[in-house]
């Protein structure tokens, strides 16, 4: 059996380039006792991946140069000396950016058989979708008379972030970089949309937005909108951090906002998180947003690349605002 | 009976100068059924009334123009016709910024007797201990296992955060803007102290001093210091933000530091307070610092302005680095 795998060729500086992947054709071994072939059918391409290009410490070993990728997939089982796992399992797993592999079990999922389709797994139903309940139920303690701004808000964190806002009650605000996005999230029932890229005064048009002020800001972004969200937040306001994509590709410090006074004379409370600290949730998450989505009451929104010798431009894609919703390659 | 009083007499732009001050003397009327007429022994000068000296809303009103400021301070009743407060009593007061007043009571709390310097309840034992002491406890949520890095360690609330959190058992970090105030807080017993002025790279230094890093940051003083901070923390480490004096008297917005990423790589929580949000802690406060202060754990430093006509002064010269400990004013 042959994998075709996406190896890190070089270190991107700044915006990555196709010269920083490779396609790799590997020969994958006979299965031994207890392993299974997966054949990848969709997989992930996140912002967060682009730190782990660098070679630095983080809370993510780095990928490492001629080496494949990985990140979320979903696979199939398509041979097995494993029970847990018969032939034509669906799995979730984190071996993304090739086509097969072998596992031993340990780091599969099996995929619920209700009529969800697969790859809502890698989006609404994934770690995307955990972020936004993480994000907004744990982080920001969502309460129902919140006002909420979201950044990138057609993104595959920032349109839950929407839905599991309006599903609690809230007023949300969404930020999107077009006029299409702009209807997505309208689409959506949030209260108001700005396209960022059309105003000139961020603050003021969250202003215009949001005259009572806001209580919680979901941060995807950074830069002008972290200012513009420090300048309208309400006493005792929450920001949720959970990316800042504008700072990904800098190739030089990016000063932070200059009124980050507002921490004190409001009296904020600003946390970052990354979603694998709370796992735990899981469960509790997907049988909620299971049930919403079954009801009608969650839409879920994708961008698809065909083939994984796409799988590069679709990660590119993601610092060109090119996708709606959650980005997947199919594979 | 004639009240001295200090008036703001225009706005600052920039660092605040003393024609921004006017003295003025007033008459003060006979007293009514229920008044007390104080006179004030010490004033108490703090970095948070520069904001109050400018025309925005805030947690707090503004000074008004060609009217008394006002701030804590402790008085002694010279003529009572209010038996809660009999003549002889000492009462700290939020009426400073003038030599004396008259009062229903209800702006007054007596002094304990306990055998403690009156000034102590503007210092250790008033505003800025209880900050600190919110700003560790509540906010940071310490814990013995902590490394804590204070700024601006000298001043009123530093020293006060710095022997808390020794007593507590954390490993502390102390910067401090002169030599001379690097040895007082060495005397405190602080594991390390940086003079910020003497080092070039205030995030090596930083390094060097937590080798091991630090789980709390209590912030002070902004700019580079909250920057060498983000780049030392640990994982899950916690900011408390009780004030920013860097950025206190800018004319032209300061950028925030260029490494805000590190918020969500270490999962930080930053969190501004005011202490007025947190009186309800003052008993438990109050009998833990005087028994502190009792039995020699805690000391006290102040650095003390002769007259009310030096308390404009006196307040300038917070934002010089001129208080080592407590700034106040003896009328």
């Amino acid at each position: 059996m042959i994998s075709s795998q996406i190896h890190l060729a070089s270190r991107p500086i700044g915006m990555p380039t196709l010269a920083n992947f490779k396609q790799v054709e590997v020969t994958l071994p006979a299965l031994k006792a207890g392993e299974v072939l997966v054949k990848n059918t969709w997989m992930s391409v996140d912002p967060y991946m682009r730190g782990r290009m660098m070679d630095k410490d983080s809370y993510i070993p780095p990928f490492q140069i001629d080496a494949v990728m990985d990140g979320g997939a979903i696979g199939e089982v398509i041979e097995s000396l494993n029970p847990q796992f018969p032939v034509g399992s669906k799995v979730s797993n984190v071996s993304g950016w090739r086509s097969a592999f072998i596992s031993d079990g340990q780091d599969l999922t099996l995929l619920p058989t209700a009529n969800i389709p697969e790859q809502y797994f890698l989006g609404v139903l994934g770690m995307p979708g955990l972020t936004a309940w993480v994000g907004l139920m744990t982080i920001a303690k969502l309460t129902p008379k919140d006002t909420v701004f979201v950044s990138a808000a057609s993104g595959a964190v920032g349109m839950v972030v929407c839905q599991i806002a309006k599903l609690n009650g809230c007023k949300v605000i969404a930020s999107v970089g077009s006029d299409e996005k702009a209807e997505l999230v309208k689409s959506l029932g949030v209260d108001a949309v700005i396209n960022y890229k059309k105003v000139t005064d961020l603050t003021q048009a969250l202003r215009d937005a949001a005259p009572d002020g806001i209580d919680v800001y979901f941060e995807n972004v950074g830069g002008a909108h972290l200012e513009a969200a420090l300048n309208v937040l309400n006493e005792y306001g929450r920001i949720s951090v959970c990316g800042m994509i504008a700072d990904y590709n800098a190739q030089t410090p990016v000063p932070g906002p200059s009124n980050l006074l507002a921490i004190i004379t409001k009296k904020l409370t600003i946390q970052g998180f990354i979603v694998m600290d709370y796992f735990d949730q899981f469960e509790e998450f997907i049988a909620q947003m299971a049930q919403w989505l079954q009801a009608g009451k969650v839409k879920s929104q994708e961008t698809v690349y065909q083939g994984l010798e796409q799988a590069p431009e679709a990660f590119i894609g993601l610092f060109e605002g090119k996708n709606k919703g959650k980005m997947l390659v199919k594979l």
